[in-house]
């Protein structure tokens, strides 16, 4: 808890009142939470004086973050990586939310090796990126190149992007995925890293009444096929889906679980693998056991978190990647919904708007919810 | 084909009639199924001549052959490995049941490398073992040495406990698995082969009114654990699960599917796998979905026949070091009831007595099913 030892000595020693006084820019702002439950009964706006970094510290100041599932149950107990509790508030440990976010260097301090103005991205998991400012440990974040990045591009580059990355790693040129959730942030990253490195994609996305301008998106993204739950689960479609793929899928994506996760599980071909990411319909996996069997499938589950924190060089090197594609211009960020909280409306504005966002982000099924402070 | 040449040539003659006057003999029975079905339908008794090898042929006797459930299953048309149809009974192909069993030669031909009275195994499956004679291509068979054996040590040892010793084969010392299926051929022959090797166990059984009985029975053959279904399933006993294996429990093991293979799935620690390879409730794989992500959780299919008939030569080791065991008084054969058919009885009887003891096999959860024939 070294990065936040000393706002957190100042939160401890009663600092965090709204009327305490200093100019907005010396004040930091963070979204905290001393107790698990329903996010909007545990959220608390904190705040902070903004401090000179240490010898091996950096300052940084938010460029953005976003609000993503695994922040939502991390906030309900509900997830099994847990932010440290690094500050106190009204006298309680608490944990800042966030794990994605982008930041920039206020004050390099003496031995970072960073520059003021660099962007920055936290190197692992759990960092607290739902805050204004941060002084950190200079090896907690990683400096990246900025040419040619939009901060939305950068801001959202470590989870979905990454995640999608990841998962299609082993597959190779001419190969053949299926997924469900096509339409969500890991899916749209999934038809354009697919499209990119050559593989064909079959996603799967809920009908409505736009179908035919969604699939069209999606393909214009580099999908080969877009398709619906029904036609997914559907018998006499899958001779469709055989005859584009020559019944040779060697991978599903599966965020969804229940149903939808059984009917492109049943698609693969042999040896291939289901990878499960996400479970959005809250249900379980569902598998008929002669496939497992027979036609030796497997199923694995993939939580970026793991690998991220395991990996973070790796992790680095797929970020690179990434931006090089938005460099290219082959890849395009996801749709996004962008919150400004202002400071000088007070805490209590300010955590509403927030709580707005975080509720479009439990709805889900949108666009991704992104927060950016006022600077002053 | 080309190994029942020229009995089906003789089948497509005409030949097959109970009348055919031969003496027993000199004349061969196999059970056949020209279609698929319910097998008290569809099997029909095959009469043939018994014949002298040609130059790569060897004649054999039949020592005995199991009735196992995939046995079954190809006879219903259900099975995804389907015997060769290398015969003909009343002008129309048929194949020759039966997967495991056990032969002698009776005349080893010019060139098999062979002797008169070495027993031999199908190197592969679909070999056709329900017959009392075979005349087969040298190559099909693998001799084994038979010393300090039994018949139903040999005759059984293809199916069941190959399957166990193939799925243990990635546990180390001193790791942990866990089996439903307990009291079955393969659950026997894996605690045994767990125990020899040094692995833990715990077996899943059906609670019965003989519960403390089979459970000692188990553990003597090398069972660390012995639990019901419903203890399996309960939330509290997982706490001593727990404390028995300190969560590290590597490898799942399922022969049944539904809630059963939930419960031994949540018992896994991170990082481990739950095999299938049977599928007796008939009922799916139901998997939370949060295990495989967060637990790093693998489900994976074992199917004996893609195995063995990629590696024949492993599963011949495979096959000698269950021997060795054998030998070493260290292995058990599983408890068999054995059906002893009387050509003299004439077909019919001998066709109802092979239904009756594929009736057990059917109904499941007794012994297993072995059959032989009386010698002239």
């Amino acid at each position: 808890m070294l990065r936040t030892l000393r706002t957190s000595q100042l939160a401890r020693s009663g600092f965090g009142t709204p009327s305490f006084g200093l100019r907005f820019n010396s004040v930091g702002r963070a979204f905290v939470f001393s107790q698990t439950g329903e996010p909007k009964d545990v959220i608390q706006v904190l705040e902070y004086p903004i401090e000179k970094p240490l010898e091996n510290q950096v300052l940084l100041k938010s460029l953005g973050f976003t609000i993503n599932p695994a922040d939502i149950n991390q906030l309900e107990g509900v997830y099994p990586s847990v932010p440290p509790k690094s500050v106190q508030i009204n006298n309680e440990d608490a944990a800042i939310g966030g794990n994605e976010g982008l930041f920039q260097v206020l004050d390099p301090g003496a031995k970072s090796g960073l520059k003021k103005g660099d962007w920055v991205l936290p190197r692992k998991t759990c960092f607290g990126t739902w805050r204004s400012h941060a002084l950190v440990e200079a090896d907690t974040v990683v400096k990246i190149d900025n040419t040619d990045l939009t901060k939305v591009q950068a801001t959202t580059v470590s989870v979905n992007p990454s995640t999608a990355y990841e998962m299609l790693k082993d597959l190779k040129e001419g190969d053949w995925f299926i997924q469900n959730g096509g339409n969500s942030g890991v899916g749209r990253a999934a038809i354009q890293i697919g499209h990119i490195r050559g593989l064909k994609s079959i996603s799967v996305v809920r009908d409505r009444p736009d179908l035919e301008v969604l699939k069209k998106e999606l393909t214009d993204l580099g999908a080969t096929h877009v398709i619906t739950e029904e036609e997914a689960s559907d018998k006499l479609f899958s001779k469709q889906i055989k005859s584009w793929t020559g019944g040779k899928i060697k991978l599903a994506l599966n965020c969804i679980g229940g149903k939808s996760a059984t009917s492109i599980m049943r698609q693969l071909g042999a040896g291939g693998s289901i990878v499960t990411y996400g479970g959005m319909s809250k249900k379980p996996l569902t598998f008929p056991t002669g496939p497992f069997i027979f036609k030796d499938i497997t199923a694995k589950g993939y939580w970026l978190t793991r690998w991220a924190d395991k990996h973070p060089e790796e992790k680095a090197k797929t970020i690179e990647n990434i931006f090089k594609f938005y460099r290219e211009k082959k890849f395009v960020a996801p749709p996004v919904n962008i919150s400004t909280l202002d400071f000088s409306k007070g805490n209590d504005v300010v955590l509403s708007e927030f709580l707005d966002a975080l509720g479009k982000a439990q709805k889900g099924g949108g666009k991704k919810q992104l927060v950016q402070w006022v600077e002053y």
